[in-house]
């Protein structure tokens, strides 16, 4: 087990709907020992890929992108959600349902912060039916950048997102799987991945 | 002129109706390295000062508090915003109204992640009437938590909030303040700060 999925069996709570709360230490509180692990282990595992530009969606995204791209040295952006914009000149805009929160948001990137020659690694804190992922690949895409991959805390396995995104050919690495949770005995099964240890001397230099 | 002066100077675009475009580097693109001096440079005006936990308020002060949190290594909280959010047994709620979207927002705070125990460092990227600032020292007040200080990117002068919160006792340090700019000739006159300059190998630490 990773440090991730001991930390979700640890603190993380099931509640009945298939919800998994884990905002003691990724979206409401931040654990910042645990975020930089995710940012060093996404760097690991997307080694020898040329990246230019960090890409996550606000708000609970922005700890790991910033993180991330600190490490990366290289500039992120987060795209914003809203139920009015429009298409214009100058911004790029797509669209993604919230099963959350039942509606219909907006996703834009203003023009100038995305370009056609930006090799983009898109990371957000939860995969589930892949509606904001795909809203974001479709940014990148819309600007003629290139996705060079996709990093995810948390992927809800029994839900399409994941699925559905390597079936496309993207890369997505999500650090802890869940393939299935029952609340009632609050227990989670992850799916099985290569097993690997963070050394104290790489944690240091984070 | 501090770092953060220089690059609105040289990147931030001043609109008509007193609004100061940052976009490029601290609000949507967020430049990493400046992200990494702001951060530092809270550190060293609250040095000396005990910090148990960063608090900020989502969406753009999350980038500034994780970069923070990360050199103090303490827990850092994104208060959320909602249009309906009550209280309730499990958070605090406290109200701000946002001029930017001309609408009352709730912002709230999960009990178990703010104790009577806390000594918080509040940070955000902008101060204007300090109408979400308000909103987050109460919730650190409704917890029993003591607000060991406000740390702001940018103050806008000419609005109230920095003048109101020094006024009550907080100790605010804004790194750039901004007392008048002029959208015709794109002119900005900051309020003169003592002079601090980072050296390289703290920087390197970061």
């Amino acid at each position: 087990m990773n440090f991730l999925e001991e930390k979700i069996l640890l603190d993380g709570v099931i509640k009945e709907g298939n919800i998994l709360k884990v905002d003691s230490f990724l979206n409401h509180q931040i654990d910042i020992d645990i975020m930089r692990q995710i940012a060093y282990e996404f760097q690991r595992r997307f080694r020898g890929i040329k990246i230019s530009k960090i890409l996550t969606i606000e708000a609970s995204g922005i700890a790991i992108a910033t993180l991330l791209g600190n490490l990366y040295d290289v500039p992120v952006v987060f795209a914003k959600k809203s139920e009015t914009a429009n298409s214009t000149d100058d911004k790029y805009v797509s669209h993604a349902y919230s099963f959350t929160h039942k509606k219909m948001n907006n996703v834009f990137i203003s023009k100038p912060y995305m370009h056609a020659t930006d090799k983009v690694l898109i990371v957000d804190d939860f995969l589930a039916d892949g509606q904001a992922m795909h809203a974001l690949i479709d940014l990148v895409h819309q600007a003629g950048g290139e996705v060079a991959g996709v990093g995810i805390a948390v992927e809800k396995g029994q839900q399409q997102g994941g699925r559905i995104l390597r079936g496309e050919g993207y890369r997505v690495e999500s650090i802890a799987i869940i393939d299935s949770m029952d609340w009632q005995t609050q227990t989670i099964r992850f799916r099985q991945q290569p097993e690997r240890k963070l050394e104290n001397a790489q944690l240091k230099a984070l």
